[in-house]
């Protein structure tokens, strides 16, 4: 018979124990911080009904970028991200959550199409919420840009820092207004500024000379990247009002402390859902890994399940494909993370069995992660090797001896220096050396 | 525009935040009692290529029990197990991993039949294995045992006592053979066996009596019920060798202190890869939810995968169904879920945002739990019922004299006592009221 493949999917990962390890210490500390910071952390379905992932219905199309199935009559498929099922729960539990509303989620979402290099189809993300009926301040979009950048502080010795640039969607709206864009030209310049970070300085000013097909209109929206959006002040009250706010919504970031942040108008986030400021993080030292979060503020999560108009501030944190990819680049240092036994017991004899696994319970209840060796019939040899292999501080010796005398031999596995002693004095020797 | 639905799907479960919250503080306080036993948390795809999940060809059935579909050549679907995912993984990284292996996982599965009432489409399982090439000691089957019956004991509170009930497949097999029964009778008799609880003694007896022809050999298979399985002690050395297997293991068992287990004949555990001891865990105070936690010995986990024989001993601890089914019974108090924040910081006046926000990352990097309400506009009034509706023990209220002198007024939210003092002070208060 042959042998089925061991190697999951391509596109999806699975991690050895010490990067898993690493990984979930990381996911806990940022999810520490949403908690300190009074997020609830929502657990919704994975799979989502069709109509609530998507409004389209070329299933063909569809059914590439997703995985879809159907049961009976009934369309479903797999969340590409936490944003649907969140309106969605927003929406069907609106008289048991208390607004403004400050939701987490730490998720795997789904990506049907093909896998390319640092694409994945199946990924983390982590996402934070914060939902108002009919109004929520902008100040919840500095709360939730300080709330991601502690997050990403809390792994700062994995991933480096990272800076924040804040967008303004409502500044290219009244910029545009007031060059006097047609609607055509609006949405086609705004993909334009999206791509500009990708495309390079020529190349969009050559494709926006092709889009507004006049000189002035091209210099005026370059400007706003060569000279800074500050000279369209006094251009026109919406222009006013958007510069107002951009450069208010700045000073509170610094003021709170937020590091390396600062205005860009290049950040759009693409054509989605946003109507307010956008952002996105980016870290410091790892460049070539583009967008690290990106999140902005958006006037009516749920309007396709309710007639409540749930206004929100919102953002996910990319946090596996990050991971992965320094990991796959070797920069992550798995040290701390390969050795997690602190003490192996090992048991000479069978009979001794019961006294090895009382001994393991003391340690383990007292806080000390504790393995156990139970294959009595092998060699001392062998067992102080798996010890050794799996990295374990002290091995816990227990044979005749030891268990007639109500003791254990505790072998430091670095200095080799063995001491016969009681389990409670394991415990004070092994919490003293925390 | 018709809204769109906002209940999941049947079959998938989503929790409000309180009760997500206590679900997650069990599954943690579980979690921590594997990874202190020196269980290695794994996180595998949920997706796996179909060929993995079956071997049947018969697309059309499995369909109906499976969610599949196909991308391109590739037929894949999510897993209903975490079995079949350890198997590939184990295999696939024999030279990555120090045996005997200790493998936990808690992850979602799926099952793609239709939704009854208390089964799920979408569930949480956590499993534990321990697994060797080519040899490992039963040992590890108590130890398997111990540690679920610590995990289930550290979510005593919600779930109750816990009692383990063990099986062994051996002395089936031993007596089957014993008494000289046909293969064809052996896998009936076994299937009748492992149904015997739900069809009742009565039942039990008429359908054997169709299978056997035979009284004697009725009574025989039914005296291990009634009489015990000692019985058969000196009837064949196989049967002698399974019953002192069986009776070494129970001793382990009481030696080390698993409370509430007993040697029992009917847990089989279906038709599953099983080969040896077998185990179920029911909550003694919910027997009407069936088994909590389940699982047994198998003697070759990954043969479709590769040549290496790996032996192990495994289970599943059922933990959402439990949960769900207690939470929908009312059976799980929720009270300290309730109010998860302990501070809410209330601003007056939108210049004092910054203040407000600092102040409030002082609490939190303090540790405690902390929401801000920053609009800022809102009446007094409005802000502190904000903070009476998520249950906050304080409100730290910012205003324009507290961000002049460099305080906060502190609403002890209980007495309505209000303190005018330092955010230093607000933390030493709150460290001493946990």
């Amino acid at each position: 018979m042959d042998l089925k493949p061991t190697k999951p999917l391509s596109g999806f990962v699975e991690l050895l124990p010490a990067a898993q390890r690493c990984f979930d210490y990381c996911a806990g500390r940022m999810l520490n911080v949403l908690q300190n910071s009074g997020f609830s952390v929502l657990d919704l379905p994975a799979i989502e009904r069709a109509e609530v992932l998507t409004d389209k219905d070329n299933w063909d199309e569809i059914e590439t970028q997703m995985f879809l199935f159907q049961k009976g009559e009934t369309k479903m498929g797999l969340r590409y991200d936490g944003t649907v099922g969140l309106a969605r729960y927003v929406a069907g539990h609106l008289n048991d959550l208390v607004f403004p509303f400050r939701a987490a989620q730490f998720s795997k979402r789904y990506r049907g199409e093909r896998a390319q290099r640092g694409r994945y189809r199946e990924f983390y993300q982590m996402d934070l919420d914060i939902m108002g009926i009919n109004t929520l301040s902008t100040n919840y979009d500095a709360e939730i840009i300080a709330v991601i950048a502690r997050a990403l502080a809390s792994v700062e010795e994995f991933v480096g820092p990272a800076c924040v640039h804040v967008g303004s969607r409502p500044f290219w709206d009244a910029l545009f207004e007031h060059l006097g864009l047609t609607a055509g030209q609006k949405k086609d310049v705004f993909v334009l500024i999206d791509k500009k970070d990708k495309i390079g300085d020529d190349d969009f000013d050559a494709a926006l000379r092709d889009v507004l097909q006049d000189y002035d209109l091209v210099a005026q929206i370059t400007a706003v990247f060569h000279d800074g959006y500050s000279r369209f002040v006094g251009a026109s009250p919406a222009l006013d009002a958007a510069i107002t706010e951009l450069n208010a919504f700045m000073d509170i970031l610094h003021a709170i402390g937020v590091n390396n942040a600062q205005a860009d108008l290049s950040i759009t986030r693409g054509l989605a859902y946003y109507t307010g400021l956008v952002f996105e993080f980016k870290l410091l030292e790892h460049p070539e890994l583009g967008t690290a979060a990106g999140g902005g503020r958006y006037a009516d999560l749920a309007g396709k399940f309710s007639k409540t108009k749930i206004i929100g501030v919102g953002a996910a944190i990319g946090f596996s494909r990050i991971f992965w990819a320094l990991l796959e680049g070797g920069k992550i240092d798995l040290t701390r993370f390969s050795h997690p036994v602190r003490a192996a017991v090992l048991v000479m004899g069978n009979n001794n069995v019961p006294y090895a696994m009382n001994a393991a319970w003391a340690l383990r209840d007292a806080g000390i992660v504790t393995a156990l060796y139970l294959d009595t019939e092998k060699k001392f040899k062998n067992q102080i090797e798996f010890s050794d292999k799996i990295g374990a501080e002290y091995s816990v010796i227990i044979g005749d001896t030891e268990a007639a005398s109500g003791t254990v031999a505790l072998k430091n596995m670095e200095t080799g220096s063995q001491v016969q002693i009681s389990v409670a004095d394991v415990i004070k020797e092994l919490k003293n050396g925390l």
